[in-house]
């Protein structure tokens, strides 16, 4: 799964936590799973917005250090440039090459997780990763994570188009 | 985002759809956003299960080609050989190095989108992705989506360690 950096605003400050378990709903929205014990969620719950901001692979020490320290203790927020979007309590990790803005639309409750479904208000992207007008994944160099072995990967390369290679079998038989 | 074969039974038949818009929920739970439009929708509101299977990118064709075919008029679980587990309506693709049999716990809803979030009640893995017992995903390969290009992408290299590479900035001090 993508890392990602999720910005709320909690007791009033603005604070990072690092969630992996996303999802996307539709195409506009998007889901974080955070266990229930996490500092940030009753910010995101207070104000109906958050930010998910994907780190590259370069910000590995910063992104994991925002999953070790809770904001109970320490001021995440001194490690990153910060900014707001329209929005006014989802702040975003300016140092992040994309980032969206969020607006809390539905809570569904786990046994010991809040899975948090936002609306996504506006995207932001870095000039340097866009090819052609639009994101690339290539530029972006996502920080990628597997729980079973609590590790993080890079992207490796793009190989195939999506919705055309798998024309080659059409008319296919049984294997 | 990873690429998944979603299994359901649809209209007494297996069938097989791609969905990269996936998402982690809790630590044992999943969603899928699936447009209404798709014909396998009905099949898993009928039954309560679906089965989550990860193509690793060997399987490109295929997986593709299950995203560009409807079951409607196509039989694709002729591509595959395909087995069962403890729900008997969620079929699973043996050429998968992972497959998931999930319960479905709940439907969002989306204006043009159900979201289905199953808990998964058995997770089957291949010998050969395992490394000391453990899922490894060097081994599985799994193929990567990206909507903005519609793309697949290989995972690139393991090079840091969660909960761990972070611990340099304990003490950090504002950037």
């Amino acid at each position: 799964m993508p890392t990602t950096l999720v910005g709320a605003t909690v007791e009033g400050k603005p604070n990072f936590i690092t969630i992996a378990h996303v999802g996307i709903m539709d195409l506009g929205s998007v889901s974080l799973g955070m266990a229930k014990a996490h500092y940030t969620n009753a910010g995101i719950k207070e104000n109906g917005t958050f930010s998910v901001n994907l780190p590259s692979a370069d910000m590995v020490k910063e992104t994991d250090y925002c999953g070790l320290a809770s904001g109970k203790r320490v001021d995440k927020a001194q490690l990153f440039h910060i900014f707001y979007g329209n929005l006014k309590t989802a702040p975003m990790v300016a140092e992040c090459p994309i980032n969206m803005e969020c607006k809390l639309i539905k809570v569904v409750d786990f046994p010991k997780h809040d899975v948090f479904i936002g609306e996504i208000v506006t995207t932001y992207a870095e000039d340097a990763v866009l090819t052609d007008g639009a994101v690339d994944y290539g530029k972006v160099r996502p920080l990628l994570f597997t729980m079973v072995d609590q590790s993080y990967w890079m992207l490796g390369k793009r190989f195939a188009k999506a919705w055309s290679i798998g024309k080659d079998l059409n008319g296919h038989k049984s294997t």
